[in-house]
């Protein structure tokens, strides 16, 4: 098969007429068509298909157990209306590359894999990256247990009802041990390579990233009847935090965003008595995160000094900077012709994997920068010129030096 | 029954014990109990008590069908979590005041009667004064038959589940036509009388209101990879119209309020596509209002030009200026002895019905200018004296001089 027969068998699965964007959430019937979508590819190839004890699906060429394997792969679910690339063009890539590398007729030396890791965007249960946090034993089970959906439902009777026994679920450092390096293949999130005339790029580090809770407290009251200056409204004081934020990010070159909200009452004619909002904040270093998060604080606690309101933040969650392994990192770099270094603000499964495994990124050019959104793009150019660039840093890693030497 | 007694048998109902606030919908329980605490008042009187075709009680002295009837009263439900005087306070006071009329053995020139308007606060149907509109034919018998509540039953349903026969709904000019003058006796929503040494004031205006809805629309977008500069973020462009708001409402003395927000997708890492805010706005003037909303607005759109985003607003409702008839407001205020003459900012049944028959609202003292919130006050003093005051006006509209010409 071809990328672009691939590609296609692919993008109806889960997409919404509404919205044009995909809602392929983990363990539901659309991610189920994903993942029998992944077995078939991994069988039509003759690949050893497994499913690990957290859900992980891998498809084999020669033994892993022999150790020091070579791995790629991505996720195939998605955000809620997210883009058709983000997780998917991984796993494609994946499988064009080895087809490109069985054209080029090379020897493996390797093991190699293909991985499609559960569960990443966290869409589902609120925690991105399950599949694999559980592997790398960056998630307990207890924790795992303790996750559940919007219905309440947990993530083991997820999986139990999509046919996958939950019991097995924890860390794998076993499996893990066996692989000696893994490439993840991703869109570009975000516009830097449409600076250059690179399709393709290597990932430098993943920022450190955290969500913080802040509870900005007022008085209910009447919005008729209260005059202004009477009011201790913390919609002012949540508007005003997320205008600093705004500000503050940008000095910095970093990124705050306000995305959710929760509003009690939320009567149109009542101030509220209290406004919830999750800072999501993320910059290139712990230091300079904390510096910011710090700094919008702080004006918070000021402007709710001058509304007769009240903030207390709650840090929710943080992970810090993860640098990918330099030496991985700049011998795919130079293999590939000196194409750009990028850090990301995202999270991935490469950088869960990256603290037990030595791991590297390629990101391929999205021309509109965004993602998470169906306005999510790749040309197929491009895409396949990030199959190449992926066959290229495999056959570097796995096969064998061709007789030619070139 | 003294007033002290009468509002302790009626506090426990409804009331949350979590909040402290009530919650006493229109044809919940919690109402119904209410509506027999009014029928019984209305029987130990020896008064006639009936129900109206829309679901409001009224308890008569004497017979109304003579006409010209002077009729006190208000509402027993409740926004939710809301104070105990909002509504309740004028029906209690009514009772008190007819037991005040009867101490003081006056002799009725004219009919007189109590009411309890269902429905005033709309906090189950999402419309005010449902009860007093319906009577005089300012809500369409169509419009009330698409009032649902949040679990989609219709208005007419939860009257049959309460035992009210909702077939008969819709105007009733000839049951107005009866009344005389009506007055309505409330808690004050602000502070202006609790600057005056007077317990009492009396009602100017109800200021004109009215409800917008703004769309700010963006791009949605990944919180951890696009670049602030490179966003399209609606909250910005919501935070900056409430600030706005705010601070051009209070240079014109008039009110603007954002309470009610919802945003899509409403995830902590995504930049939103969508941010809707409600804004409530009311001014001493029709024209006042129209140019502060306008100022609003073009506020907004200046923003989001700023932004890269878009804004549309939709009004959706608007009640003009009412005006109370200056005849009676000036008879009832001389009185009392010159107390002050207050507009308001809130909607009330007297609003509804100023439109058919010579209206009045007397306000009673609150210390903490609070409502629709636990922290709405009055004192027992100020609440006798509020009983005494409506005593007073209503032995001068429905009582003979006594022959003392006291």
């Amino acid at each position: 098969m071809t990328f672009h027969s691939m590609w296609a068998s692919l993008l109806p699965i889960g997409r919404s007429g509404a919205s044009g964007g995909y809602r392929r959430f983990a363990w539901t019937p659309a991610d189920g068509e994903c993942r029998l979508w992944f077995q078939a590819q991994a069988e039509a190839r003759g690949l050893f298909y497994e499913v690990d004890r957290n859900g992980n699906q891998w498809a084999w060429l020669g033994d892993p157990s022999r150790g020091d394997a070579v791995v790629t792969g991505s996720h195939l679910d998605s955000v809620p209306d997210g883009g058709a690339f983000d997780g998917p063009l991984g796993v494609v890539s994946a499988f064009a590359a080895l087809d490109e590398l069985r054209r080029r007729e090379v020897s493996f030396a390797r093991p190699f894999g293909i991985v499609n890791f559960g569960d990443e965007e966290g869409a589902r249960f609120g925690l991105a990256c399950v599949g694999s946090r559980l592997a790398a034993g960056q998630l307990s089970v207890a924790d795992a247990h303790g996750l559940r959906d919007a219905d309440g439902v947990s993530l083991p009777q997820a999986m139990e009802k999509a046919g996958q026994d939950p019991s097995g679920i924890g860390a794998d450092p076993e499996r893990l041990s066996r692989i000696g390096a893994f490439v993840e293949l991703h869109i570009e999130q975000g516009v830097a390579l449409g600076e250059t005339p690179h399709a393709v790029g290597v990932a430098s580090a993943i920022w450190p990233h955290g969500r913080w809770r802040f509870d900005f407290r007022g008085e209910a009251n009447h919005a008729g009847t209260t005059r202004m200056e009477d009011r201790r409204d913390p919609m002012l004081t949540y508007a005003n935090t997320v205008l600093s934020a705004r500000k503050k990010a940008a000095q910095v070159g970093a990124r705050a965003t306000f995305g959710k909200v929760a509003v009690e009452p939320n009567g149109v004619n009542a101030i509220p008595s209290l406004v919830r909002g999750w800072l999501d904040s993320r910059a290139a270093s712990d230091e300079a995160l904390s510096a910011l998060v710090g700094d919008i604080e702080r004006a918070a606690l000021e402007r709710a000094g001058r509304d007769g309101t009240s903030v207390a933040v709650t840090r929710e969650s943080f992970t810090p900077v993860i640098e990918f392994e330099h030496g991985l990192r700049d011998r795919l770099a130079a293999r590939l012709g000196g194409v750009p270094l990028l850090p990301t603000g995202a999270g991935h499964d490469a950088g869960i994997l990256a603290g037990s495994v030595p791991t590297a990124m390629l990101y391929v050019r999205n021309p509109t920068g965004v993602s998470h959104s169906p306005a999510e793009a790749a040309s197929e150019d491009d895409c396949v010129a990030g199959v190449l660039a992926l066959a290229d840093v495999l056959e570097e890693l796995a096969c064998a030096p061709s007789p030619s030497g070139a």
